[in-house]
């Protein structure tokens, strides 16, 4: 015990994680690289079919679906293991989940507090089984239902942590150029703020080179191939730009807004 | 309690999750999907440094490492949710993991009985910790050790998925042409054995096309690039075609030999 206290004494000394500070143009590049992350998880949960007894209440002999169970105790146990002491992971279970059992290392306070009242998980959750999920897997049932929940989870994460990553990206927006946002935070005029944070060219790209990607990463790669134009893709390219277009991109503005209106709470 | 148990006969009524039959050919399709899975798991562990407190028995308030934490308790939430009665599926943990909660639906009884006993994990994971993961990963410390853990667990599941999918290659192999393997399986002679699983072409055309693909996922995609040669990649191509060439291809042979070996018990 008292061991273990002067270990962990000896690892709070020794709690040198500090990032570099988040810029406009950091952030920019973790958005980036993110994409790749959300890609490879499409594809992944793609690997298996819809299978819908994960989905179904009255499967288990517990009380909760298997996707519900899955995430819930996957949560809890990095929950216990740390995770969520990182203010980009947020997560989706409805019930609380238990305390950290390593010693907190703080990562640095680069958001203003009220950062932590902003989650929609809520709503990507129903987005992504309502809308999202049944645009690109096969109906079929290959009894991987524990898999399936898990790569669901996994995609989730990916899609959660790109959208509350707008956090981050509004407190750098900010930063470069208070003065351009304090006046319509303080009117609370959220038209104007929406028109600060939207680079229309920008946002174009990002969907065009989205697309891409899912051609990239979700083609069957031979030895001597190219990307042949009208190839087969794990996932299909138009449901990787929809999902940026439609949601990912609204969602992010819609964090990066919410965060500045309670930039001076 | 009544109504679970009907719906419990219901759902066993329903169970037709039977597989087409695995060929040679659907198994070296196989493979080949899951090089996109182990890829994939190697860049998004590459996302972070090695992150050593993950690994240190001393850092938490429990009894285990974070990893040791980590696997056991997410590999006992995918135990009953069912994933272990996949025989595709073998647990890395040491300790007893809980049944299942899920209706068993049986998957197809492809494989001889005997395989349920071909496990090498313990050599897989002593290998991943000690010869590959110092290969490709930052010495940094960026305090995401639970996402860490997880993303080792992924990265070792895919490795042990496709070496001890070397039980379905064999018997795929042996219900081929079971004239040409009987007389060595009785004769228990290894060498023969060997060679009659050895495609030396096959295998070299895997190591290239791995690395292929490890610089195909893993560049940086913008709209308008193509592959550069010498361009800078998420995880190394030569460290993705060396963990086939020297591990993954030997030992998913050595699971085959096995395999076979036991064929006849």
């Amino acid at each position: 015990m008292m061991l273990r206290f002067l270990v962990s004494l000896l690892v709070l000394a020794s709690c040198k994680i500090a990032k570099a500070e988040t810029t406009v143009a950091s952030a920019r590049a973790s958005l980036v690289r993110q994409e790749d992350t959300i890609i490879f998880a499409l594809i992944e949960r793609s690997r298996f079919p819809l299978n819908s007894p994960t989905y179904n209440q009255n499967y288990t002999s517990v009380q909760d679906s298997i996707l519900d169970f899955v995430v819930h105790n996957t949560e809890a146990v990095q929950s216990k293991a740390g995770r969520y002491t990182n203010p980009e992971e947020i997560p989706f279970s409805t019930k609380s989940l238990p305390p950290s059992v390593v010693p907190h290392c703080p990562f640095s306070q680069f958001l203003h507090p009220a950062a932590a009242s902003i989650n929609i998980n809520k709503d990507i959750w129903k987005l992504y089984f309502s809308d999202l999920l049944p645009l690109f897997v096969a109906s079929d049932d290959d009894g991987n239902y524990a898999q399936t929940a898990a790569a669901d989870l996994t995609l989730l994460q990916a899609i959660s942590r790109r959208i509350h990553y707008g956090k981050f990206v509004a407190e750098a927006k900010f930063r470069e150029n208070p003065k351009a946002f304090e006046p319509s935070i303080r009117a609370k005029d959220r038209e104007t703020l929406l028109k600060l944070l939207t680079l229309k060219k920008v946002e174009e790209m990002v969907v065009k080179r989205v697309e891409k990607k899912a051609m990239v990463l979700g083609q069957d790669v031979n030895i001597d191939n190219d990307i042949k134009k009208g190839g087969k893709y794990k996932v299909d390219p138009s449901i990787a730009s929809m999902l940026y277009q439609k949601w990912l991109i609204p969602l992010t503005k819609n964090v990066e807004l919410e965060y500045l209106l309670k930039r001076f709470e």
